[in-house]
């Protein structure tokens, strides 16, 4: 495989399957001191846990992240940090029904062709979602770093399904409306959505399916000038680390998709001088222009499927006897993966900036 | 900058200026022994040449690409591939007028931050359109190359602003439409739209304005078990290569923005077999899962922002002078840039696909 | 830092510090399904333990490598492979009195204006030889990747200061020889130099002094056709790793800085067939020609410098109080690191001809 | 293949075949607005060009770089800089013979393996010494982006065949001197070597034979503090460059192989200060500790083995043929390629420290 994300001097290498011993990263290329605090890393992670609302899985592990090295007295040495996140609650039982089934909208079939049939299958293996655990890590160290070159970032539920949070204000977002955002058990903008939400997710869990949505990103306080284009520009570098958090299948930038039903001159972003600093009036460009920051907000949408686990049964095929099944899918599984996917694709937003800091 | 595309042991290397002496490619990891059509390479860069029918900028040159290395009578040798194409309608003239304003939309201003001020700026430099020829020609290479393994792909114009060509049939769409659509003056699947979309882009130009749109692009016969995920999954690697086309802000796989409003039960694809051959009843994955291809066509949507250079006058600043200041841009434009982009996204993506097999 | 070995497909990230709670590694890019047997992987860690003979350091760890990640059942997964050693015997205070005073012939100083003087000083932290355990864990996981193909390798002390074992034969050596090298307590071909040997060693340990050697390598069955000229053939790639073992100072290939005295008709190696196998009757060249293998045994020298760590007063600085100063070294040093060397060497360079095959 | 070489965020990417229309590089990732002097880039190539008095091929070609991109008025723009070199003389007639003889000490046989057959065996092909040529040319672009930085380089012949020039002063060295040895038309620092050496060339092209030698380079005011151990240091990115070099065999830094024969107590370096400044009293370590620069003139020596192109008639094999043959190598070589391999070693080693700096 290759888990590791790499840009600029920055690598971030993570491992570890569902039901082995213990998930980590290796994070390498880090500046030496910078202050970390694990409090704030352990908080970042605690975003993505499964709420306990019946929104999300019932697998509960307390993802204590271990540091092993690269980081001393709290600050970073330059050398690589390690961080292992031991797995303790491993019902591996649960998947053995699955067998060779190849579970529809997983990677089972895929993952079996590629790696010849020697991956670990029990929970998604290298595949799992678990594996967010770490990249979280990674991302919350990123948070930190960023935070102290003035960076703030976060991320929200855009959309449920049908049902939309207002998004950031490309101009006016503040870093204490992102760091309100992060703080609220459902990260909306929009509280009153989250009741709607809420209700939408238990009903599809009631009727054994599940639903997707949209997850905003934004950077406030990059400055102008990083990114290196053609192909290692800001978008490029963010989609590399974002299309790796799994169930995202779309990713756009600013005005995104919807510029395309634009006039040029309503996409175009004026740019104007404010107390000595150039700014743009609207930011349909979502803080990129050619690939390098324009010192506006960063901001980014991506797309997150259903989750592919639903209990209800689903026809599908065993790939090793080549005989078409009816696959039920037992377990505990989060009918809805945007609140916690939220967390993973700031994280991974998150690293693809720092990039160009290492 | 780092203008080079690096996935797998594929390394593709763009460089020139649109107003320098030449631009050109380096293609390294290429594997030895492969046919190559000169004319097909041309007949895939003469789909990116202007239109002569007014929807595109009226700046034109002949775009002969030279091989200097990498091929020894029509065979790869293994080692890299250059190819050259000389600059020789330069009318630099056209853009002193633009001098130190930023053009809204455009990479001046970040540019400028980016290089201190010694980036070429004349045409756009090396962020100009232009360096999309070269990007064709190893999309040329990497097509011929795909086709030896049984793959074909195509890119079509899904929309030019609200105006709608019908998608590629994600399950049952054959070589032949994909080569079709290839040669049709504007490459669209149902040609009764290609008078409205023709007008659209005319009045758009005449009202001195212009538009964006979509780019659908599909690969088939690519085989199932490609990919190296989390960070060098089929999405991560075409995402980092579709990004480095200018003006692409968005980028979706399969189903993607649009399954987020989908149940999970919809936007599962159950697997079967036929006649031996394990395949999915609908393809909302877009022939990728977990990274990893599935043996499905691989399905993908590119969104282009409309062209950045509008004729009528804008509001800006000098970056230099740090001053508010009117621009009018003129110069040769492309009131619509999508037909154009068609093969380059499609460049972008074969060379993507094609690192799986270097 | 850097501390990921990166070629072809595979990587290998190396981490932790001395005095840390850990040190380890994460290998990435491996085939799937490969078995690995970790007896093998102890047996090849254990040659590198410190002898008990009084000519190695009087720390002692067990070194026991805990798989987190990457193997099921004894078999590669594909996923990246995660080994994590804890460290036990961490006598910190051995260390206090060094503190700001450059240890001559240690990387303290650099290492301070490297990294602001945010790095662990405990023991040489993440530059401490101590890492090359974990990197021989790779080197032992490469190992037995390489056996399965059907190449078999090894390293032996070819001289300790002027006492010289004899070098590998370039044409005839075999597998058991290789074999039976890396089984002897003192891995010498010619065990007469044993005795001399140890006693050269503790003699310059009771002078408190310390001495230095080279190591030769051998890879047999390595077939021809393998290595990416210019920068990614053979040499590159093995030189890229063993410049990363702490204390080499100098490589070559073949017959090396020996060749640059003679003349090119006897440098040349006779081409010839034998049993329908190119072969060539001399092995100047190391195996290796234009970088690429020549089916030929694979050839290299390391130099080790002598252990820096000497027991007598030394004159150096302090770096942080910048006056001079007198340094004495306590502690536990390997008074002659040749023979624990052997061991990395080895490691190192079967991981660098493992990327030909990931 | 791979001929990118690639640390930090600098690409050298060389291309071209001895007997195709053009060889050349690509060079990416070099800091904007940084003044170029063509002239002085002429003056290092020249260095490497043919020597006239017999003691170098007849071959000849004026080696005239044209730059396509990436410099605007003399300054780097941060785009990459392309430069092509035209092939003029190119006597392909010469090299029919050649044919499928592989060539003794030559890559004829492993290229031919490596790439099935499909590679331009006329004059080397891509493994040609030509392509020093761009090497060469990315050096001294290196060397000048160097001296922006306070860093003197030079090269010079330490030895052909048995025939000795004093060493570099490891720490008295001056940058006078430098560039003194690079004026000379054999690069040496004991003219007295001059006659004695050319006459053993001279006598050995007589006898049909060649030599070969060793290069040591030096590079002074490199600061302290660069380089990414353990697999990013110093000695790996150099090593890394210069085993890129055709008929390198071997490397060694400061003391390098004679270190091996010293006590640790007379090869450790004393730290002392001087002005303010930590310097070393001797540079055994050539500049280079755990991987980092210390501020200490950088020194290395390269093995160059004698030019495997030998007149006289010698055995080989045809190996497509598989038959056993006597060849006779026609065609204009060099009977001694050190002079010509010191300002490619220089040049690759110039590269390696750029890195530091991109």
């Amino acid at each position: 495989m290759s888990s590791e994300y790499k840009a600029g001097r920055l690598s971030v290498n993570i491992f570890g399957e569902s039901h082995g011993p213990a998930i980590g990263v290796v994070i390498d290329g880090l500046p030496a001191g910078e202050k970390l605090e694990l409090d704030k890393i352990k908080q970042f992670m605690a975003r993505r846990a499964p709420k306990k609302d019946g929104t999300s899985t019932r697998r509960s592990e307390p993802d204590e992240p271990e540091i092993l090295s690269g980081v001393l007295d709290g600050v970073t040495e330059g050398s690589p940090l390690c961080a292992v996140i031991k797995n303790t609650d491993q019902r591996s039982e649960d998947y053995k029904s699955v067998s060779h089934l190849a579970r529809p909208g997983h990677s089972d079939y895929t993952g079996y062709i590629r790696y010849n049939g020697s991956n670990d299958l029990r929970g998604g293996g290298h595949f799992s979602g678990r594996l967010t655990a770490p990249l979280c890590f990674a991302g919350a160290v990123a948070s930190q770093l960023l935070a102290h070159r003035g960076i703030t970032t976060a991320a929200h539920i855009l959309s449920i399904k049908n049902i939309y949070d207002v998004p950031f204000d490309p101009i006016n977002v503040t870093a204490e409306q992102l760091e309100q955002v992060k703080s609220r058990y459902l990260p909306l903008i929009d509280t009153d959505k989250d009741a709607p939400m809420r209700e939408l997710v238990l009903k599809a869990s009631a009727s054994l399916d599940s639903v997707g949505g949209v997850v905003e990103y934004c950077a406030l306080g990059m400055p102008a000038g990083f990114g290196d284009p053609m192909f290692d520009g800001l978008e490029n570098r963010i989609a590399s680390a974002v299309f790796g958090v799994p169930a995202v299948k779309g990713l756009d930038f600013g005005a995104g998709f919807s510029c395309t039903e634009m006039y040029g001159s309503e996409n175009n972003d004026e740019f104007y001088i404010n107390n000595g600093k150039i700014l743009t009036r609207t930011n349909r460009h979502g803080g990129i222009l050619g690939g390098i920051s324009s010192g506006m907000p960063i901001l980014l949408r991506a797309a997150v499927k259903p989750t592919p686990s639903v209990s209800r049964p689903q026809r599908t095929v065993d790939y090793t006897a080549m005989t078409e099944e009816e696959l039920v899918i037992k377990g505990r599984h989060d009918p809805c993966i945007v609140p916690r996917a939220v967390p993973c694709i700031e994280a991974a937003a998150n690293i693809a900036l720092l990039s160009c800091f290492c």
